[in-house]
């Protein structure tokens, strides 16, 4: 691609000689009518090139069935090469040859027989759209190294890097390379610990023979075409700014790099900045699905500038999982941090739905039922719409043995839950913007209290357990979980909408619900319905689903918690649904006396009931 | 004070000639038997001293009855200063003549008839321990300059500064002024809306006639008396590092400031770091006890440097709050920071505790009372072991009747409660700190949810608010209340030993809760059991005293919590601290299910039961 006069069809002739690879002019490929159109001096319009750009499509992607091809074209708009692109987004590659308008008047006019009149030159730079996803090449250069240089770019350099091979680097490359992209992989040197994890890595899987094994950086990084496209796997926080500080100074303008850990958004966007000031892309992307979805198929997050976004779409669509509609689980989310925030979203509903999980079968244990006997209840409930990721694999634990012994493995596990962080930051960021979804910091707690085992022990001991049978039956039980993660997921979409809000990142919620249906760990049968949902109700508890749901589910839920309570069995989530959803259909809360006690103590003041909007009031409260 | 030869005596003199002090020189009240061994070239021990010290302590005493006195006396060692100082700590002031050695000894040289061995002023100079709290004056100027302005010093300036003269600012003054200290007051000039604030502030209240008012920043540092003390009484956050810019450049070496606002702790950290560069010490002061109480005695939790503590204390120590043994409610904390954040729990406890006063008159209201019904109930309440000063305000409050009509403010009240941020501040501390103070982040979360008021109102609408009466009695909501209240302080103070533990503070926490019983806002019979009970137990629900009473409250709180959330009546504080309860007092929970799930999912690894300490297992859970 590249003006009139940039060189296209030498270019093209040379490369295809050098390569084998057949070369077609697209001025061949004009209609009767716009070469007509042309003869007549009459500039062709955008609708005039439509049919002309799509049959050019047609001819790449025929060539593409059995090898390739390469077509000179102006290819001077954005919309132009999305029209040359469709349907071999991942094979298609623009070499833009590239000279200022003095250097091109020059050569045309040295060259005989083929005149322009110079306005129409003009007009051809006034249309160049920047092709961020080319790449460029300066004209300046004489033909034989342009070629030569274009072949190295093309036949030599990977299409996509990936640095930090641990358990989700590695799932992530396979996928990648699974999809036929050419990749380079990047591990540290450790002395002892890590060495040659590149190289080891792409010797283990046929796939990735094509691919390109580092432990140098700069080699790494000089071994991607341009623009760069890197994807950083390492752990979040310290280990991401390391790894940044060594890599901007070698990317250029318009290189991306994608961080797909869980790191906190604000750190994203300080990061953002940071790399913006070498013109490098910075995105974060949340990835969800652990090793196993990130080789077959994760739910991807990623938020960055829409231009950034653009060149990396076709990677991620590839590799992401797809929904029922076969749409990839992957779309832009939005700015900068968006795409972690809310992946930590994502985290904190996890965090409340193993909890609200482990509750179920702490009830049923409370009651008396083994293992195989919960896995026999909790198989039924998949088939009436309650069927999730995390339900699959509690059933999969429940039946889980010993060593072929007759000792289930869940019974010996030590119930102390750890925690890496992300229900932590939704907790901090929630109360921060001040919206309450008490189900993640509810879940958060709830493992911080299951931490404190030797303490838990000695206070049993000290006051006795006082924990007595719960006569609860299955439907009873059902019936409050599915209410309970309503609620749960009305308040994570909640949040979202605030950060949205407060953030101005204009989120599609019901978008992210679609992302999360497949690849991801929260991925349910009711993440399905809520996305549809999401379409129209912006506020999960008042759409036609919820008020359906609590019809059905409220007394049972708060029956169930009820006797609980009494009983002494703490269901820290399911007992927050519970007083969250008397609290958010209470009109009047007590409240009012809290205000009147700050006035009272630190006059802060109050509203009232029949004030003046806005109007704060303050009384002498003492008698 | 100073050195042997630094002009004591001759500018004592001087000075007592000028102003009619009557003057006395410490060598003149030594014991014959001290005199006898300096007689014989025996040095004094600090042994023989003490009674010298205290002859001329009592000295100082009975001149300040009626009116002063001026001591020549070296007194090198800080121990000999305290002697000096006892019961006069408010009144005396000490003038250090400062001068090098080689000044000193070159003057008792040219001086005749009065030799001193060299060696004797070099042992001097090791026994100087530096007077942090003395004003210094260089001996290098002449007699009347060192007179003049140590008449200056004494005469003209203030001992203790107050800047931003708002609600608390005033209070605090006005109590600083009453006990007798001389004021310095800066509050600024805002055109328009702060003009003259300090002056017309002075000229309204007698007990202020003597304090010098400023709305000139750098006048009213030059007012003070060195080492010049400054509170700050302005607003948290910006205003407090605009002033602190302004302020610094002003101070010298030993200058305090203390921060009297409800600042993050981390940035009361921050900001001793910046002061410490200029050798100012900048201390974090928590206050309680609203306007009334920083008039009339307010609970101080001081934190910052021991040297920087020690220079204020007697101001700190005169306007607090007295316990009933008549011990000021204020003492030393910890390092820098640890004030804050105490003061930070403490309004964190303060947020649970009103929310369970809400609670409890929320319940009262769904069975029916009227606001007189329910402070005649719970004036009987403050008969039985549960007065507070929350408590009696509340009583207050309900009996507040509109403009002698006969409705009752509280139903005027809109239910939307606000907060100032310290809520939001203990929450996010302790989700950081992994410690379950589940009460304030519950009570903190349901001030967030009665602040969505058209929301509640419409979910009210669209789904029933399906509250139902509860039928409980008087002493059922007494007895949950008593243990709710129990767990909430428990958990406190838990989050304080957490807190002394991770950052090294060594808090002494039934201190704390001794500083708490008086001049608060949490201050309560409770918190008076609880100081001793400290003493012996570190953790309260291990203690005897919460033994006892989960032994006769337990029943109550969980059938009064379960009535309610069958009701459809949300008590969040009070549910907590039934689930919370129920949680600790569970030597098993589910959580073994939760690190089943992430080791399944992201392979985290789990304990087992029956483990090797500190080994981490994982299983390949697919069938």
């Amino acid at each position: 691609m590249g003006v009139s006069g940039s060189g296209k069809t030498t270019v093209g002739k040379k490369l295809s000689a050098k390569t084998d690879i057949p070369f077609f002019d697209a001025d061949d490929y004009h209609s009767p009518a716009n070469k007509a159109k042309m003869a007549a001096g009459i500039p062709l319009t955008d609708e005039d090139r439509k049919d002309w750009l799509s049959q050019l499509n047609k001819l790449a992607v025929e060539h593409l069935k059995t090898g390739s091809c390469i077509i000179a074209c102006s290819a001077l708009k954005k919309p132009y090469r999305e029209i040359l692109s469709a349907k071999i987004e991942k094979s298609i590659r623009f070499i833009h040859l590239n000279g200022n308008i003095e250097l091109i008047k020059q050569r045309m006019i040295q060259r005989e027989g083929h005149f322009m009149p110079i306005s129409l030159l003009e007009s051809q730079f006034k249309d160049l759209e920047d092709p961020k996803e080319a790449y460029v090449i300066g004209i300046e250069k004489d033909i034989e190294t342009i070629v030569a240089e274009i072949e190295h770019e093309l036949f030599q350099k990977a299409s996509f890097g990936i640095i930090g091979l641990g358990v989700m680097g590695k799932s992530l490359a396979r996928n990648l390379a699974s999809k036929g992209f050419s990749l380079a992989m990047f591990n540290r040197h450790v002395k002892g610990s890590e060495e040659d994890v590149a190289k080891n890595f792409k010797n283990e899987y046929p796939e990735l023979q094509a691919s390109l094994p580092f432990d140098d950086l700069s080699q790494f990084v000089e071994s991607l075409q341009r623009p760069k496209k890197i994807m950083l796997m390492v752990n979040a926080g310290k280990p991401v700014d390391a790894i940044l500080t060594q890599l901007l100074p070698l990317l250029n303008k318009n290189d991306v790099v994608i961080d797909g850990g869980n790191s906190q958004y604000l750190d994203t966007q300080r990061r953002a900045e940071e790399a913006q000031k070498n013109g490098v892309y910075f995105m974060g992307c949340g990835v969800s699905g652990g090793e196993e979805g990130a080789l077959n198929g994760p739910s991807l997050m990623p938020g960055g500038s829409v231009e950034a976004y653009d060149l990396v779409k076709v990677f991620l669509d590839s590799i992401a999982a797809k929904d029922t509609a076969g749409k990839p689980c992957c779309n832009w989310i939005g700015p900068v941090g968006s795409g972690h925030f809310v992946k930590m979203v994502h985290n904190g509903l996890e965090y409340a739905e193993m909890q609200l999980l482990a509750e179920v079968y702490h009830i049923f244990s409370v009651c008396g039922k083994k293992p195989d006997e919960i896995t026999g209840i909790l198989s039924r409930w998949k088939n009436s719409g309650l069927e999730s990721y995390l339900l699959e694999i509690t059933i999969d634990i429940l039946n889980k043995k010993e060593n072929d012994s007759d000792v289930w493995l869940i019974d010996k596990i030590l119930d102390e839950a750890d925690n890496k962080g992300t229900g932590n930051w939704t907790t901090v960021t929630m109360t921060h913007l001040g919206l309450p979804a008490t189900m993640i910091s509810t879940a958060l707690f709830a493992r911080y209290i299951s931490s404190f085992k030797s303490l838990r022990v000695a206070t049993a001991e000290r006051l006795g357990n006082g924990k007595a049978f719960i006569s609860s039956d299955e439907e009873e039980v059902e019936s409050a979980f599915r209410l309970a993660r309503l609620i749960n997921h009305h308040q994570g979409f909640w949040l979202l909408q605030t950060a949205s809000t407060e953030f101005n990142w204009n989120l599609n919620i019901s978008e992210i619900a679609r992302i999360w249906t497949n690849g991801c760990i929260i991925r349910s049968t009711l993440m399905e319905e809520l996305s549809e949902a999401l379409k129209s109700d912006e506020n999960i508890l008042l759409s036609s689903v919820a008020s359906e749901s609590i019809k059905e589910n409220c007394s049972n839920l708060l029956s169930l918690v009820s006797k609980a309570i009494k009983a002494g069995v703490p269901l820290p989530c399911l007992t927050e649904a519970a007083t969250f959803l008397n609290s958010m259909r209470s009109a009047q809360l007590p409240a009012n006396l809290i205000q009147a006690q700050r006035d009272y103590f630190g006059a802060h003041t109050y509203k009232r009931t029949d004030g003046t909007e806005g109007k704060h009031y303050h009384t002498h409260w003492k008698p």
